[in-house]
This record gives structure tokens, C-alpha cells and sequence, in this order.
């Protein structure tokens, strides 16, 4: 017979919303396990956003050899680049963010860390599988933290041996000659891209007829141009792979191509299939995930509330953290509280960088809205820095001239995304931004160009030069 | 006789002041002259802001290198820097930028553009001095925004022929094998790294204990401690030189070091020497400057502004703009109104970027101050960008946590400070701010990290996680 314990809190993953729900109920006292089926470390740390950087900042590295000509370096028909000491430095640098993330947890938990796989038996009674026991854990809350998995659909199974996943993209000895990336949002454009600056042929597939998931049109044609200088885009058409001698056939549309490996980036999947939601009593959508609401993180009336990847609303690190702490908070209050959402923020740091901030285009009504643009080759900054094409689009309310959201393809746009996110959250407008003091020469002065697009179009009732204020008397 | 002519308003430079002051000026249709000794082209694109951020940029490339054996780059043993070429390619940018600000002027000014050199005969009365004639120019208000020049003190004219100003540094032919630099500020230290950076040896002197004007000791000592790696400090004591065999000897307290060129960085004087401003019946202080309001930038009570380096208030180029904006507004008005100044800021592109945004350190009563602390070494993305040490210093108000200033050394150190000075503008507080959506992993989350070491010293009465608040209702 297996033991039973009782907790106050139970949290299923040690990820990072799991990790910052638990900051909060330590900050109670409240008794709590934290459970894990491994390994520790958080998805961004092992599989996503800190490799994946470190794979971009070695392929700038590489590729910067480009330039030298023009600044008058020679030599670099001499450069050589050993791939599997680049991957393997990739690796060393992972591991150290995806250690620091597992003794985080450690620490943090100490003995209340169960290493072993949960599921739940009835809303608050979990069983959770270890290597030597099993064991029942009776929660009064529990916080679902589960994560998320690469999806890999059935299609691909009979190619298998050909096709990776970020699951073991950075485990790879050595790159190799060519490369399809079957998916191009964010991380299939980021490593599709690194691939590239670091030699590899790339062929990159979406069904859309753009990538990053671009929905306005001109920050569209610039990423396409652009990224298109790097890797063939096979868009608007659904990839398939077919058998070939040596490598794997990519096909799409009317083309196709022979390449060597195959990186599937076609988003991640919820665990929840892994909890056995539905036999536990919790109601589920029709894809298999149970209804919560995101702003108390609860699921249906249950004192369960879930967060981070496995919910599926807006599976990005820092929402994770955010859903956390508000999930952490709510399970050890009697009655949850609901919280409000940050401004959406979205960035591909694909140099030039795709980002999105607030509204996207095709969420906003046209008829309503004045459209501020600005482009990188009149931002002296972004000249300097290189020759890339870029533009901000910038989306305000038509009479208020309020910030809605912007959408923008161009170098350093990742800081421009952010300081646009503090605008934005605080509904600041096309005038009113324009009091920000803009240091000469930085890229964020694009801010200030598209800004003037947009305030020309709306006369300040005050009739001052753009940005200025009267001094308070 | 000279000819005489009747405008409204005369502008007197056409650099980035006088050019702001004529947008503002031709929008009230008013006739106006824009006066300008030549050459064309503003400080900021002909020998500031522009050509050292590509000085900085160039540098960047040649000393990445040192990177490419850990990232399993060989064969940089063979690369060669031809610094002919590079500085023929930083002049061939250098002029784009330029070209465009001299463009610029003479199309906004057309036939109302004067070449030549202006100086006053009453308050309203000017006399240009052109090649071929001498004209009278009578206006209803004047604008002096007739820049700066570099300070080249008398002591240093027996080595003239081993001195340059950022005047002769980007026409070098090539670049000198060592350098001394005189004047540690941000001109000084950025182009002191930059040709440490491209293989120069590099003695810089200041009479300060610290560089780029860093109040704040934390800062100091990292920022001494990353720049001390790449170019000799000879801090606190006054610098000379001295004739040698070769070179030239700059002697700074106990040491002495041969060098072939020193760079005269010791900031920039007014030109309001050029002026004739006494005779002309101006008041001027101690120092031979103007007196003049800052928020109105009217001198005296005369229907005169000044704006931009020459008033020796904020010589920076987003100032200057600012300055000329208001001054062109004040000037077509019948009574001037006082303008609210920006929160300053300043940036040293040094990367680490030294910046500076709000209050100083040595501004701030430290006891009525909460100081948040935060390093590069402890942001995920500076970590993967570089080894380099960084830090950030965030002063609050201890009772309320308003936040007052941020000074940091720091890798795109540049964007934190954009995002600081939004949020200090605002009078954003630590709680506040944490409320902005900080992606994962960019720099800016460094604010996040000092922002919550400021917040947990200031309980948030609403007692909820860092950075949420409760929906709308």
C-alpha cells in the first residue's frame, strides 16, 4: 500500500512556474511538496531561451567575418570553425544556466522536492510515481506546472531517424551540411538563422505566408527579404518529407529539396495528456485542456490553478513566471483574487530581431487606427550598425492617439520592444511619448520617428513643438 | 556701405540647435536667415556622436577575435587590420551622416541660408562677414546656436604637432602604434577603447579618480577595473608632457609613458568668444557666457535665446534639439514661455556602456535614499553576451520608492538607460515598475533584479506578488 501524505500546497514542476509559485508559498509558511519527474532545470534554460541565445551570439560571431573587408580586415579566407566545439561550448554555457536552475529548485524545496511523475486521482488527491514508491499526495491546493513537450506529429514518425527537436538540437556532435526547419516561428527562424550564420544550408517551411508570426504585412515583406538572404522560405504551403538515398526530401508546394536533418518547430504541446485530468473529475476543452480562468489561474471551481506552458495561453518565460507568483498567491488565500495581464511582448532575436508589442495588426480595426512607420535605414544607429533593412509600425487609437501595439522587424528591435511594453502598459500616447528624452545616436530614436508619423496626423491642442511641455509654474 | 536686411528671426548655426529652431521657425511662416561659418554638417555627424560610434563599431569587429577559441574559431592568427582602410571606411559613413545634416540645412533653408561668420552689434544687429561681402542683419529676435569648439589648452601648444582634437581624429591616415589620451570623459574613453580595441596602445589620463564622469564608487570601480584591461589609467593627478627623442612623454603623478599622439579630450568650449557679445551690450558671467534661462533659453530680457553647446547648459545632441525647439518657438512668440526640461541623460557607447539618467549619486542625500543593486553577472543575457563585469545602481526615494537616477557600467548598458529615463520621467516607483513585462532573457531584466532589491525594503500596502496588480473590476 502506498504512503499518503498532506500538504497545504502541492506544485507539479519544477520549471519556472512552478519555481516562482513556490516563492510564494514559502512566503506563507504554508506546508508544500514540489514535484518533478525531471530533470531539473526549466524548459528555458535547458531547451529554450538561454541555447538558443547562446547558439545566435556564436553564429554573429561567425558570421561577422562578412564585414571585414569593408573595415579593412583580410585574412579571413584562414577562418575555420570546428561545429562541435562551438555546440560543445553552446552546451557548457547551457549547462551552467540550466544547473543554476536545478539548484534553485534543490534549494529551494529541500526535502519537500519529490523527484517522480504526478497525476492526479481526484482534484486535490495526486499519485505521484517516484523510481522506489509511489506515493498519494492530499493537497489542500495544487498548482499544475507541468510544462510542455515538442510537438512531433505522426506523420513524421516514418522519418524519424532524421528529424530533431530542440530536445536534442543542442545535443548534436557536429553540424550538419543542410537542414530543413519545418515550423518558422520564433525558434524555428532562430535556429534556422544560426544555423545559417554558422554555414549550414538552411531550408525553412511554414504553412503561413510569413514567419515569427508576423501578422502586418510590411514588417512582413522586410522579414521575408531579409531572412530570405539566408535560408530558402518555402511558405504558404504544408511541408511534408519523403525518402531519399542519403538525407530526407523536404517538399513544399511545388518544390523540394534534399537535405541532411530535419529541425521540427512546430510549437510545443501542453502535458496535460500526462495527468489524467479527465478520470480525475476536471472538465476539458475539446483539445484536452482543462478550463481556467488566466487571470486567478484557477481551473473550473477546484482550488487548482495552472500555469506556464501547460496551459496554453501565452507560453513565453516571463508569463510563466508572472502565473506563477499569481497562482502561488491565490492557492494559499482562501478566496482567489484575479489578477490583471501585462502588455503583451513578443521578440525574436533573430538580428534583425522580430518583435510584437500590445495589439497585433490583425487584432486591431483599421478604420480606427493611425499607423506610425519608421525604418532602420533612417535611424542612424541601425546604419552604423549594419546594412539590414528594418521598419517599426506603430499602431495608436485614431482620435486619442493611445498606444496600442506595435510590430516591428529590425536591429535591436528586442529594446525597442521593450521600452515600447512600459509605453504601452501605462496607455501612453503618440504626444506624450514623445517627452521621453531619446539619447543620440540609439536605435530607440525609431520610437521617436514613428511616433512624429502618428502626432502629425493629431494636432496637440497645446500647439508646443513635439515633446515639449510648459514648465510646472 | 554693407547691405542691411530685415528678417523676423535670424538663427546663427546650422548645426542640430539652429536646425530644430528653423523647423519651429517656418511652420509661423516668419522670414527668417540661417547664418553658418561653415562647413556644413552638424558636430554630432562631422566629428561626434556619428563617426565615433563607428569608430567604436569598426573596433567591435576586429576585436572580436579574441572570442573565437572558445566558440571553436581557428586560424585568427592570420587576420590583419589594415587601419588605412578602416578609418577611409569610417570617413566614407562619417560623410553619408554628414552630407545628409549639410543637405539638410540648405534645403530647409534655401535661399535664406548665409554662409558666413556672424557676430553682434546690438542685441538685435548682427554683421556676417561672407567671402565676397559684409551684410547687416536686423531682426526682430535671434537665436544663437553657434556650437563649440575643442579645448586645446596653452600648455599644450609646444607639442602641437603630436596633438589632435576629434577634429584631425577621424581625418587620420593611419592609426598611431600608442596613444595618449587627455580626458577621460565619454569622447575621451570612447575613442580611447576604440583604438585599444584595434590594437593601439592606449594611455589615458584624467584628473579625476574615475572616467566618463561616473559619481557613483560602485560604479567606479567596475567600470575602472573593465577599462583598466584595455588601456593604461593614469587617474588623479594632473597630466604633461614632455619633449622626447620620438613622440612625445605624458607624464601623469609618478609615471611617465612615450607615446606618438596624444588625443586632447578635455571637453569643448563655447564659441561665444566669436560673438562680440560685450560690445554688443550682452551680460556675461565670470566665464564670458551669457546669462540665460534654461526652461525659456532667452538671454537676459532681450528678444535673443541660446540653445545647444554653446550655452554650455547640456551639450549633448538630444538636448541641443530640444533646445533649438523650444528657442524657434520662443522666438515667434511675443512673450517666451518656459519649457519643462527633460530628465537627463547620458550615455558613453564603451561598451560597457557607461550611462548616467536622473539624479547622481553625488547628487543624492544618501540617507534619504534606497540604492538598488544588480550586476551583469547575474542577468542571464549579459551572460551570454559577454564575461565582461557590469553593474547597475538604482536610487529610490526611501519612503515612497520613487525612483530618482541609475547610474551603470554594463553591456547595452544604452537601452537600460532609455528605459530608465521613461520610467523616472513618470515618476515611476520600484512596485510600479515591476509591473512592466520584462521578456526573457533581455538585458533590461538587470532593472528588474535592482528593482526588487529597492522593493522588498518598501512593503506594497496591497501585500501581493512583485510586479501584479489586481484586475479592473
Amino acid at each position: 500500500m502506498s504512503k499518503q501524505m498532506n500538504v497545504d500546497v502541492a506544485i507539479i514542476g519544477a520549471g519556472t512556474g512552478g519555481m516562482y509559485a513556490l516563492r510564494e508559498v514559502r512566503r506563507t509558511k504554508q506546508s508544500f511538496v514540489l514535484i518533478d519527474s525531471g530533470p531539473l532545470g526549466t524548459t528555458c534554460a535547458r531547451v529554450g531561451c538561454m541555447p538558443s541565445k547562446v547558439a545566435l551570439h556564436i553564429a554573429e560571431y561567425w558570421n561577422s567575418q562578412k564585414e571585414f573587408e569593408r573595415y579593412g580586415i583580410s585574412g579571413s579566407e584562414h577562418l575555420r570553425l570546428d561545429s562541435a566545439v562551438a555546440w560543445q561550448a553552446l552546451r557548457d554555457q547551457r549547462d551552467q544556466f540550466s544547473d543554476g536552475a536545478a539548484g534553485n529548485a534543490k534549494k529551494a524545496a529541500g526535502e519537500h522536492l519529490i523527484m517522480g511523475r504526478a497525476r492526479f486521482l481526484e482534484p486535490t488527491l495526486l499519485e505521484v510515481e517516484s523510481e522506489s514508491s509511489t506515493q498519494q499526495i492530499n493537497a489542500k491546493s495544487v498548482i499544475i506546472a507541468a510544462g510542455s513537450r515538442p510537438v512531433m506529429p505522426e506523420f513524421l514518425q516514418p522519418f524519424a531517424e532524421y528529424c530533431i527537436t530542440t530536445d536534442e538540437f543542442f545535443e548534436m556532435q557536429e553540424l550538419p551540411k543542410s537542414i530543413g526547419i519545418l515550423g518558422l516561428g520564433a525558434i524555428g527562424l532562430e535556429m534556422g538563422l544560426a544555423l545559417a550564420r554558422l554555414g549550414v544550408e538552411v531550408h525553412g517551411a511554414d504553412m503561413a505566408q510569413t514567419v515569427g508570426g508576423i501578422t502586418d504585412p510590411e514588417v512582413s515583406n522586410v522579414a521575408l527579404a531579409e531572412f530570405g538572404k539566408e535560408m530558402q522560405l518555402y511558405l504558404g504551403a504544408p511541408a511534408e518529407l519523403a525518402k531519399a538515398e542519403k538525407g530526407v526530401l523536404l517538399k513544399a508546394g511545388d518544390k523540394e529539396v534534399l537535405v541532411d536533418k530535419v529541425l521540427v518547430a512546430l510549437g510545443r504541446r501542453p502535458n496535460t495528456d500526462q495527468l489524467n485530468l479527465a478520470e480525475a473529475g476536471f472538465e476539458l476543452d475539446e483539445r484536452g485542456q482543462p478550463l481556467f480562468n488566466p487571470n486567478t489561474l484557477q481551473v473550473g471551481k477546484h482550488p487548482v490553478f495552472i500555469v506556464g506552458d501547460i496551459n496554453g495561453y501565452r507560453p513565453l518565460m516571463h508569463e510563466a513566471a508572472d502565473e506563477g507568483a499569481m497562482a502561488g498567491y491565490n492557492a494559499t488565500q482562501s478566496t482567489p483574487v484575479a489578477f490583471k495581464r501585462k502588455t503583451s511582448l513578443a521578440i525574436a532575436f533573430t538580428n534583425p530581431d522580430v518583435i510584437s508589442v500590445g495589439a497585433r495588426f490583425d487584432e486591431l480595426n483599421q478604420d480606427d487606427v493611425l499607423i506610425g512607420t519608421a525604418t532602420s535605414q533612417a535611424n542612424g544607429r541601425s546604419r552604423v550598425i549594419t546594412d539590414r533593412q528594418g521598419v517599426l509600425r506603430l499602431y495608436a487609437d485614431k482620435s486619442s492617439g493611445t498606444l496600442l501595439g506595435a510590430s516591428m522587424v529590425g536591429v535591436r528591435a528586442e529594446h525597442v520592444a521593450q521600452l515600447l511594453a512600459l509605453a504601452i502598459e501605462r496607455n501612453e500616447t503618440a504626444h506624450s511619448l514623445l517627452q521621453l528624452a531619446f539619447y543620440h545616436p540609439v536605435v530607440e530614436e525609431i520610437i521617436q520617428s514613428a511616433l512624429q508619423d502618428i502626432a502629425r496626423h493629431i494636432p496637440d491642442p497645446a500647439g508646443l513643438p513635439f515633446g515639449l511641455v510648459l514648465a510646472d509654474v
